[in-house]
């Protein structure tokens, strides 16, 4: 492996913390999962984690730097998560530091969504772009920026929360207080629920598990009317807050990817079609709508990537 | 005047072109006026401001560069204009070109809405920031932000059309399609539009005159109910659009200019009422909410500033 450095992605989840080894852009060893739930506090969990780390070391002695993606706010610099509202005891944890010293190398924590982007914008379907919308579509929907060839991230480190856009002014409040969030429409339960409604509407009624978007893609496919009709709003709902994010950043090339994405053209179809019919010819020739390269890895691959950067090494040759 | 250098600033609207000249971030000399309307095509009002530009040189010797908000899309390296839609024969005038060839002084053109946030940025409201979302609130809603200390251009130099985002999926098809376009709701007319219907289902109908911004500012200080009710509206609608590019950006502040805005408190209040109960904690009490420092004069101060950076002087010296 010569002197290419090696960096470990750290994906953590509500359910699992998943960890992983990169090497040239490719994960080459997964750890076993820790389960997240386990844990009644945030102390003992970053312990497991260090141990993990040091477990892989052992057979990865080209390690240099540690990401961190984390599925809530991260105060950038200091590497402090505010708040997980589904893991006991993270309340005001500062990761950084207290792994760092676990593992004596240098570690970088940041929101997953932005790490999903960077994966993207360093690896994927981004690679070279200067301006980038990214966005996974999940159990809610996560955004990442890129703009001049920097990622955003505002003045507090919370730029990028595209679920939480509104469209509709005069929508249900969010979490925040935010009425007619996107993610409050198009969130994977949400998506589930809009189904179930329609199929009652049309005196034929479904399931949840028949309800999922996994499984509306699939009748789609066969012409299901009930589920091509949902992927047509689903689309139109996300064309909204994609179109302000076009007509706010003017990016090259929106990259989506998550769960949801899978539907591919039931969904890139029908939002190709109304995300461009409400942009100016100035720009939406150039208009690229990318589905993302990563799956379930992008989170490992874009965090590994992110710390290796941070520890000054320059990812883009290897 | 020892050796400070001086830019012109010409703010090109669809009535009338103002021209001025800017020491120190002050308008000394503002140039007779041209109608725009006047011109059959864009030579000869490319010629007429050449000559206006010559004629304050011999007055002003320290002249260094020139600069040009436009009222539509840029091309910003090329300075070319895409299509002005109120003034005859301007589509695809390289106007950069044009105008520098003649006067022989480097210039710069850039949208109007950028060259109001270049003013508040360097000169007024948000001097020393690196996170803004600016905004002139008049016919339309025009918007220009600046992310990490630069200026928010985009991948087709396009960015910033707040105007143009959505507050409402399923509202009415904008200028380009768009669907609830914000400034479709709160440009001049729509809200005199919107008052006249509210005037009208109370009982009370009123003139258009009695229906502008202005003396529907002027009455609810008075503590007529109808256009408080109006001016909340306004608000809760512009806090929408603004409340994404919070999630979108997360900026230290928003600065507010333009007619509309000099409705004072009477936006402002309400205004940060509902934008605040939309943002997450771990920002919203970092966010400031501003009234833009210029006036009239934004486009004037924005263009000749930017121009002098162009052309390699610090502004920040003077």
């Amino acid at each position: 492996m010569s002197d290419v450095p090696l960096g470990i992605g750290i994906d953590f989840g509500g359910t699992s913390v998943k960890t992983g080894v990169l090497y040239r852009g490719n994960v080459i060893e997964e750890a076993p999962r820790i389960d997240t739930q386990k844990f009644e506090d945030a102390a003992p969990l970053i312990e497991e984690i260090a141990k993990l780390v040091k477990e892989l070391r052992t057979r990865h002695p080209k390690i240099e730097a540690v990401g961190v993606g984390m599925p809530g706010f991260v105060d950038f610099p200091t590497g402090m998560v505010h708040n997980l509202t589904n893991v006991k005891g993270w309340k005001r944890i500062f990761l950084k530091k207290e792994l760092s010293e676990r593992i004596n190398l240098p570690v970088t924590v940041e929101n997953d969504a932005n790490c999903m982007a960077y994966a993207e914008w360093k690896r994927g379907s981004g690679r070279g772009l200067n301006h980038l919308v990214a966005l996974t579509l999940g159990t809610g929907v996560g955004g990442g920026f890129v703009v001049d060839g920097r990622m955003v991230r505002g003045a507090n480190f919370v730029a990028g929360e595209l679920g939480q856009t509104s469209i509709d002014y005069q929508g249900p409040d969010g979490t925040y207080g935010n009425r007619g969030a996107l993610e409050d429409y198009i969130g994977n339960q949400q998506i589930t629920d809009m189904a179930k409604a329609a199929y009652e509407a049309a005196g034929n009624p479904q399931s949840d598990e028949d309800c999922s978007p996994a499984h509306l893609a699939k009748v789609a496919e066969d012409g299901d009317k009930v589920a091509l009709e949902i992927w047509d709003r689903i689309a139109k709902k996300l064309s909204t807050a994609l179109m302000n994010c076009c007509w706010l950043l003017n990016p090259e090339a929106i990259i989506i990817g998550g769960g949801v994405a899978k539907a591919g053209s039931l969904l890139f179809g029908p939002l190709d079609d109304y995300l461009r019919n409400q942009l100016s010819p100035a720009f939406k020739q150039n208009l690229r709508i990318l589905p993302a390269r990563f799956g379930n890895e992008a989170g490992i691959v874009g965090a590994a990537t992110l710390a290796l950067e941070e520890a000054g090494f320059d990812v883009d040759d290897h």
